[in-house]
């Protein structure tokens, strides 16, 4: 099943050095920045990828491997290929209630794990698998080290997962039903990331970490490729581009969006770049603070917000991630808790349940629309980027408790009449 | 959208006695046995249903809306129409330690609100809107109300929810985050089941509870016809019929699910039924007590079990649940609280993460392997019907905890060399 790979090699992006495939694995020997990784696009544009051909391939993210710097990862009929092509909604009472004649939502929930993180996990165990890396390594304190733990585990390969030891249980959980191996460490985030670089290369196991390895984004551009195949087509005629509004921590997401639509735009197959739409909570907003101060220098914040999948001090992606918003005439918004705790009860009068990390987004568009950062006539879609499943303690805080009654007609009657 | 619907009428399943459309609602008026939709066989025969036809069909149930008693009920772009067709996996790893070479585990975690129950709510949300029901009105503690209110509120249907106050809050923010109306009793599950059958006939809201909505088991039929879909066109050439896994609790699962291959043996659409085996805790097993002692009396026990979508002290979908083992050769089996949670990472380790009903199926198949009813020859599928992230606490109870370290490298390795 392996076929050809467009892999040449990386682009650091900070200092433009070159590099081959086998010449560096994660960040930029010389300045530790972010690589790119670089596609042969004249291969691609030989490839059969184009929507017209669509109906034949599978209903995943792997539909669009000729696009990605790996080989087929194989796992067939497992939940490696089922990660990705993740619904589109275009709920109607929603679009009615902000005035938006063109709205979907895109709902990264209903990935294997639950969380848009299974896009850069799949993908990087893709590449693991290539590399012949026996064992996956990542920090994280929630969706990522779930991705990672699911994925790995769905070809049967190991991973191990490092957390700070305050990491809520619940979330652990997770991890180690897939059989990850779960280390705590007594320290911050910062801590369990610096042991994973250290670990993988003592013990030479793959790290996965965010905005460490180039292989994260381009898992996460395959978003990209299906608002592409799903979206573009009904934009036709319209002379807004679309606005895609993203929450952001990291800033791994966003950057990987920025590229995939990079990757169409410079195959010649699309015409008009969407523009992105940055969202972070005010208690960790240090991208949005450099996007606001026009600076390419993130600094480091002490981050509260109790959306915890974009909760980050210091964000490992964060010059890509102002450069999304920058060079295509989007925008950062930052947005207060209270906005994403009432954004959690909006999406789900759709239907949709976001964690806060995913309501930030939707919290974000409303906050564009009161200042008229956007309006009415440009087509905007907003990603929730994973399950409120995955925190149902923020859910709790974001409804009002359900009232207790006799479990008789009469009370019901009496209820109902006092809380029309 | 309105296509014509292919509903006949009712047959109550003990008295046989057949109603129109419009004379009976629920449960028959005789006896209060459980109604059977009647199809019109004639005219399905004669629709474009079958496979061969499937490329042009929407990946969701509604693919099958011929097969159903209900006409479109509209909802394009909404979580209703992305219910069902959900992913069927083949671990290698799972089927190379059972020793199974054709095992299938169907994921219904991965429905909108993360449960089979969606199958059952849109169907019912569709008949609601054709009656013109204004209000959808269940009793549930979990996954049948959280379904009922993610339906109804993706077409912007009104839903009330009544539920035992000693329902896990947890539980209660999901169907309070759709909108949903959530009431709670001072009362066990029953006391809030008979509540909803007074409102619904006061009130005039249609009432979704299970085992007494007769559209509910049509609902849940479409797992068979994807089931047929995806799987039968495999089996050809084989001498064993297919054997299907499904957790228990009130019986309407395995009864939809028995419909649906009913329906299918009757248009001619395939040859041999599967062999259906219900799984119960032993903690709440009044369906397979009544199974093993050959008897439709169901006699009502005082559940104990940490399965909590299938812990039932009276099941209202008994005698056809029965009978979905007895007339297809299958069988019923009773799995411990341990056995379950020890089914959960043993799917985890494949990357399914599934809540404690979905994983005694799997504990019912080892069972079954254990005790020879079923063996390496038989193609078996086991069906996930719920999300792991539904339950966490039973997660955590499932694994043991992760070890703390110091984030140092020499700790590090002194742990991995105390564990290898």
């Amino acid at each position: 099943m392996t076929q050809p790979s467009s892999f040449l090699g990386y682009t650091c992006s900070l200092c433009g050095t070159q590099y081959a495939p086998h010449e560096v694995v994660y960040v930029c020997p010389r300045d530790g920045g972010n690589l790119d990784v670089n596609l042969d696009l004249a291969a691609i544009r030989r490839s059969p990828i184009h929507p017209a051909t669509s109906a034949t391939r599978e209903p995943s993210l792997w539909r669009y491997l000729p696009l990605l710097p790996v080989a087929d990862p194989g796992g067939n009929g497992t939940p490696l290929r089922a990660a990705g092509w993740t619904p589109l909604f275009s709920p109607p009472q929603l679009a009615r209630r902000l005035g938006l004649p063109r709205l979907w939502i895109k709902d990264e929930g209903r990935n294997p794990t639950a969380s848009f993180k299974d896009r850069a996990s799949a993908v990087v165990v893709a590449r693991a698998k290539e590399i012949i890396a026996p064992v996956l390594v990542t920090a994280s304190t929630g969706n990522a080290g779930a991705a990672l733990a699911g994925m790995a585990a769905a070809v049967g390969m190991r991973s191990m997962i490092f957390a700070p030891r305050t990491a809520p249980p619940a979330k652990v959980a997770q991890l180690l039903v897939y059989g990850a191996q779960v280390i705590l460490v007594d320290g911050n985030y910062d801590s369990a990331f610096d042991l994973t670089v250290q670990a993988a290369q003592e013990y030479g196991w793959y790290c996965r970490n965010t905005g460490y390895n180039p292989f994260t984004v381009e898992g996460k551009k395959t978003a990209a490729y299906e608002i592409w195949e799903t979206i573009y087509p009904q934009l036709t005629g319209l002379q807004h581009p679309l606005c895609i509004f993203i929450s952001v921590g990291d800033g791994n997401i966003i950057s990987g969006i920025h590229k995939g639509f990079k990757d169409l735009q410079a195959l010649g197959w699309i015409d008009q770049m969407p523009r992105l739409f940055g969202v972070q909570s005010e208690g960790s907003a240090a991208i949005a603070n450099a996007w606001k101060a026009r600076s390419e220098t993130i600094q480091p914040v002490e981050s509260h917000t109790l959306a915890d999948s974009i909760s980050v001090d210091f964000p490992r992606d964060g010059i890509r991630a102002v450069r999304a918003a920058q060079q295509t005439g989007g925008a950062y918004l930052k947005v207060s808790d209270e906005a994403i705790l009432k954004a959690i009860p909006a999406l789900g009068s759709a239907g949709i349940f976001a964690e806060p990390a995913g309501a930030a987004a939707y919290a974000g568009l409303t906050s564009a629309l009161d200042q008229g950062i956007v309006d009415s006539e440009d087509p905007i879609l907003v990603i929730n980027t994973g399950s409120g499943l995955k925190d149902v303690k923020a859910a709790m805080q974001s409804v009002r408790p359900a009232p207790i009654i006799e479990p008789t007609l009469i009370a019901l009657r009496k209820h109902l009449e006092a809380t029309r």
